[in-house]
């Protein structure tokens, strides 16, 4: 049986990174794409390397009949999401790649985001999209809200060692170094090739980056208790790929434990031998998650470092993963593509 | 039915890739990985993308019984290369990707590589395996030559026209630019991050690359008289890809006509409407090559561009292919896989 | 004694590498920086690597005093920038960066440009900033117009050869890899660095580049004939450097001795040993351009490879040289910085 | 009145900055060239984008004069340094630029590097290079020896924190992203282009990297007591440039305090204003460093970032700006160059 797909916002990057993954897929069909600016423009213009597959042009929203999609992923900007998926038909199953649903806690969406929900009872419903961690839920879901890519990373190098409660929760340092694409296809003086290539730099210092957001949501409720990390991401000029390096205080063998346990049957979470770290170039376009736990000379601490492809795993592939789950599919069906290296 | 391959040469790039597209193929089971200095180690340290995959250990050649293989391909360095196919099995169907049986005649094959050919028999029998152009006699083949990735790149860019005969054949100029992969895995000064990144240089210049021998036997066959185009390679900041500018003198129209019905059934080779240029970031990590032609403001002159990933379409992604007609398997399966942008 | 300066468009890149450059004259001082839309900021934060020096910070043009400066470079927009130095005051000397007082020809400007020229008189009068061939009339120039960082490009490569006779003039190819800083730092998507790193392309195909009117206008008057050449740029992801490639048809050793005579004296033009190429990494951040020609296996035909910098020798090395020119200072004052390897 | 400089080691990395910098320096005069393997070669040759130099060739180090010279620059191995430098004349000026005098304690030498010290009375002896905080004693010194790289960044980071007791000695955190000319121009896989561009990972995890020695013995010996700092390096895809990413306890006022305080009147170290960070873009090929305090959102902590170029103020800008000391030059003198950006 083939799924109806819709997807809202398709000349973005992770537009193009749905459609890259889904042209693989054997039980869904691209049927209705959503645009802004560009609704009119054929995606082989917006996208040159889509040009061989047979894709509807790109169209305003108005024009979709939501009728007959089984469901819609919708990769809009932050706000302008929650307007649009309020008026989207109620048993439309929905997967939103945006921030706009991923904290429960209207306050902490307003602190955060800057602005009060425009759909609060869906906030309230939506289930948060780190598949790994929320399968149950995702699976009976008719609003999944895709993580932060950040957030994502860090999660994945950090929640088994809270639930494991094997580090020190008062002292967590999360180190990323990010790729670009993470910030869009957006017309940003310091996005420029000229401004990024051959050099590194801190964003976001100081406890300021909304991902931190989720992070407080989700470690908290994890713990039962407040727990609140330091987070400080640097863009590097790379396209694809987050590293997030974990400085935390535990046992490094015991942290090493409470991750092969905990990730020893999830096919996209791969554990590395103890003492190895891992590298971005090695997930690259890929589901793939590669983590890896050291010692330190000092006692009573490790470093956790986690490397995944923020526009596959860290958000379309992690979009991919949630629809196979609602939709009753294989969970790692078209997601099973292996890292492009070099 | 499953078809069991082994790959000699699997510790470098072209040996990589073609792990990377086999792991999508439905047909095909690895069974052997052949190495020399890296025998012995797991894929895994010596690729850590191919991490999660179930691979086996990487071995000697002579640990190897070929006897239970289908398909070999041989990623080995040139000269290696025929030392090592004339012991393998006289039933064994091969794909080599290195430059030993591109070229049917002994003393060009001696001119343009130094040494006399230590496998004649084989040199004479072998196919030259740029598959549009050679299906037929690909799919009967016991020993597939992959060409030249350069090779690759300006034969999509010129055949047509040749064949049509629409340009001028004493005037013909190849200018490429070339991503470092396709100069393997190997530790050349020049290879070097530090050298390389940020800037360009033309290497191989005045008529000295060896992929001019597999230009001079192809063009020359396919026009009924002796060829010799101008071929200038230029090494550029980017893993993979290659963009060859052909410098043709016939009208542009009839040129653009020439390529719309050489390429109208191809599955892999895209032309681009008129006027319109391709660019190597939209076919990365993929099997597609994207034609453009351009019309010039002097009158009788036509540009040509092409773009293709040279460890893909140029090397790995053109074996499989090959492989799958040896084998009797759909051309283009395993190879859909949408390009990587960004 | 110092000359008082002040740079129109400081906020640009060739505004930043010009006072790079003057930071290290010592007979120049710099009184006065103007901008449109980020007037009122300091350069600290426009561009923080200029941070520890004591510059004025950016005012609106009308808030400059004219009458104290002895020289205004002026790197503005095209068509801006004729509007503005037509109403600067007539005795002042100028050295524009912008391409609107390149063209000699009113027609030839209105062609490749769009419009009419709105200062016709200061166009007849400015004098060709290519210093190597204009250094009489620059000494003695009020307006000098520097050249387009292709057009300089090549021109290094291809006068010498024009006015020795050595080449055949109506078969001549230019495919030139340009740098991204070229394109200035403005917001459009194919300068994103998500959009052009690892990748290549070409653009402007077929003869419609602007830089062609200067080409056309230098050639022909240098052969006393019409000289139309072949000229197609390619974007290379690298932030600095252009590399041209010229394909020409006569005796590769006279074409040698060609350049050797017309450059031995040359303090930034640099002569390779016959059979060696130049790259853009050995010119990068300096006033140097590199030239090597080799000869071709095809009888006849010889491939002159000139490497430089856009920003220095190509724009605002390229003023300031002439700068010095016009205030009678040293030529290569402030200019002989050594090029920025790896 | 000129000194006569040599320089060991020119054909590696930090030998070429060495000559790029004195190539601009009023007071100094190459007179000699070390290399082993390349000796006989010309520079020109072995670093192309010094062709323009008068430079002497390359030689063995048996050729060279040294009661000629003033001072000599080593840019050499580890180890081997040490071997060459206990055979010099004893009254040479020396800058080392190798690892192999920065420790003072013979055993915690041969902990970090796994040999003995060969020449102890030297090693006693040195001056440990980090110019703004040995100034009296580097004027004074016979053998100063360069700092690492990282070693050099993390200093400027800390130093002044710790002197002014205003962080927690036993929780710092060093974080650094670092371009890959620091590892020199040496022929490793990790080093090609193919397998470092656009991703990023950690190395020497845990607290194994040398530099570690060097940290060890200045905090401690700044505070009085023992310090380890936990230090994590990152390798980036850039050519120069390393990112410190410090994270500590303590109050970012004072912090910020003790910064500006410690660099009002230091020339290259530039503070920037309270809250803001700093790239590695906008200090490339200069020998500035830029250091940026923040404050977190949990109380009592912050960030302090600090940028500089390891091939210029982590190396041969040091060896320059302490042998200006060690022969009576004004300190700065040919190290004012302004950064290249883009």
């Amino acid at each position: 049986m083939t799924h109806k797909i819709a997807i809202l916002g398709a000349s973005g990057y992770t537009g193009a990174e749905l459609i890259r993954l889904l042209a693989g897929h054997p039980a869904y069909e691209i049927v209705a794409l959503g645009a802004y600016s560009k609704a009119g423009q054929r995606m082989a213009d917006v996208f040159p390397h889509l040009r061989h597959l047979d894709l509807p042009a790109l169209v305003s929203f108005d024009q979709i009949d939501f009728g007959a999609i089984d469901l819609c992923f919708c990769a809009l900007p932050h706000k302008t999401s929650q307007e649009v998926i309020r008026e989207l038909p109620a048993g439309l199953k929905i997967v939103d790649l945006s921030a706009d649903f991923r904290l429960r806690d209207p306050q902490a969406y307003e602190t955060w985001y800057g602005n009060p929900h425009m759909a609060r009872e869906m906030q309230r419903e939506a289930v948060y999209g780190l598949t790994e961690f929320y399968r149950a839920e995702i699976a009976k879901a008719r609003l999944v809200a895709g993580t932060g890519c950040n957030a994502a990373t860090g999660q994945f190098a950090l929640r088994p060692l809270i639930s494991a409660g094997v580090i020190d929760l008062d002292d967590i340092i999360l180190d990323l170094k990010c790729g670009v694409s993470g910030a869009g296809r957006s017309l940003k003086e310091n996005l420029l090739h000229a401004e990024l290539s051959e050099g590194t730099n801190a964003y976001a210092v100081g406890g300021t980056h909304r991902h931190l957001g989720e992070f407080d949501q989700e470690f908290s409720k994890l713990a039962g208790r407040d727990v609140k990390v330091q987070f400080t991401p640097h863009l590097i000029p790379a396209n694809r790929g987050i590293l997030a390096t974990a400085y935390v205080k535990g046992d490094p063998q015991k942290i090493y434990n409470a991750f092969s346990e905990a990730y020893q049957s999830e096919p996209f979470l791969q554990v590395l031998p103890f003492g190895e770290t891992p590298s971005t170039h090695h997930v690259r376009g890929s589901n793939f998650c590669h983590i890896g736990v050291t010692g330190e000379r000092l006692t009573g601490r490790a470093i956790v470092v986690a490397a995944l492809d923020n526009l596959t795993k860290g958000s379309s592939g992690q979009a991919l993963q949630n629809a196979n789950l609602m939709l009753g599919e294989e969970e790692t069906s078209g997601l099973m593509g292996v890292p492009v290296f070099p």
